[in-house]
């Protein structure tokens, strides 16, 4: 059996996320298609993670299992000529035997995207979350800097069970302001349920001045869900890139 | 009387263009079906032009004339609520009783859009061109040189009438690339209808090495819409900005 990695782009917005779901039109359950109208197999597709309704991707991660012959190279074109356009496999490999998707993830980056201005935008609305207020970036900026590091990030996440793990290191957080853009990106080597929406939203509330940016690392220490800030919208999330020890 | 311009942005892509037209749905119609449940009017829209059927705006301009006592400052937000979020109302303002939105332009600036790279984009799809082929810059940018100033564009018109004046000005042709998008951006007194689109396929046309630059300005002296590069798909076509003697 050849194992096949993936990188995929895709625009969430009119699919129920990634996972496979009975009934619902999901990534996952797109590309499975795909596969079996190219291999004529039904394969398990391993992603990175899964990721919610009306998140997008740029580089989204996945590996399956194939006896097709079919190179590497041309995976990519056959699948997309079974894709709707808002899926597209941007590349494809073979990897070693024993890689998935999942467990041997180095890191991952998420671009959350806020489109600040006191109109909406026609054009940015699927890829943004609307903000009527002006935010002190340097403010957030401040408030980033204690949520970068090994931490138990308990208060970010949105369903954690009691046993679970939830330390994580985040390696860094940028902020960017380009005309009514804010961009908050996120690298870290691995993410909760729910946890870059809501460092946005806790960053959203500094530049705000809601929040200040000395009493995120009390947020943090806290582990409680209900002191940080809102999970913002799904719309405005990209998993930007998913990092490989052998990169691709 | 009052006359009131509104600068718009839209997403073109699930419309049929701006102008009114029986059974579609249009900018145009959708913008005069929000003046009338705000003010209660049927009121004419006059558009800076037409823009067609998936071609986007960040900056498109209108005027329209009312009796309603809402104050300018409040028009977006109450025309935003009866319209679909692909088209948003940016401002509004009272202006003088004379002035038309298509007979005072100054200058119009329009973007157009290529994603270049082997694999399409689910991102970019409906704000962009696909172009597998990698495209020569600095090319583009000398056979740009030829269609700048004032000439006669009738080999960039997709059907120009015999006897029509198709004189215009264009003040500068920008070329940028970055990472796999390469944007056009044109500023000039009018365009011809195409004309944008036309412009952009030749410039890719260059860019391909099909057509060397210096037989930029020999096309445009023939005056032969055959010798031009083709019409390239609305989709990667945005009228950023219309200027007005009055900055807005």
């Amino acid at each position: 059996m050849r194992n096949i990695r993936i990188v995929i782009e895709y625009d969430g917005t009119c699919y129920s996320g990634w996972q496979i779901q009975k009934g619902q039109r999901t990534i996952q359950g797109e590309i499975a298609g795909a596969i079996r109208k190219v291999t004529g197999e039904r394969v398990t597709i391993y992603g990175s993670g899964r990721t919610d309704s009306g998140v997008h991707a740029e580089g989204q991660a996945a590996n399956f299992h194939t006896k097709s012959k079919i190179s590497a190279e041309r995976i990519p074109h056959a699948l997309n000529a079974h894709l709707s356009d808002d899926i597209v496999i941007k590349s494809a490999e073979d990897v070693a035997a024993d890689f998935h998707s999942r467990f041997h993830v180095l890191s991952k980056t998420y671009r959350y995207v806020i489109w600040q201005s006191p109109v909406p935008s026609a054009l940015k609305r699927n890829f943004s979350h609307h903000l009527k207020s002006p935010l002190n970036i340097e403010a957030m900026r401040d408030g980033a800097r204690a949520l970068m590091g090994s931490n138990d990030y308990r208060a970010f996440c949105g369903k954690a069970r009691s046993k679970e793990n939830t330390v994580r290191t985040i390696f860094s957080i940028r902020i960017d302001k380009s005309g009514n853009l804010v961009t908050i990106t996120v690298n870290g080597n691995g993410f909760l349920y729910n946890m870059v929406r809501a460092i946005a939203g806790t960053l959203v509330e500094v530049g705000l001045a809601k929040i200040p940016p000395e009493r995120v690392a009390e947020i943090v220490k806290s582990k409680d869900r209900r002191k940080a800030g809102p999970t913002l919208p799904a719309r405005g999330l990209t998993l930007v890139y998913v990092e490989y020890s052998n990169p691709t």
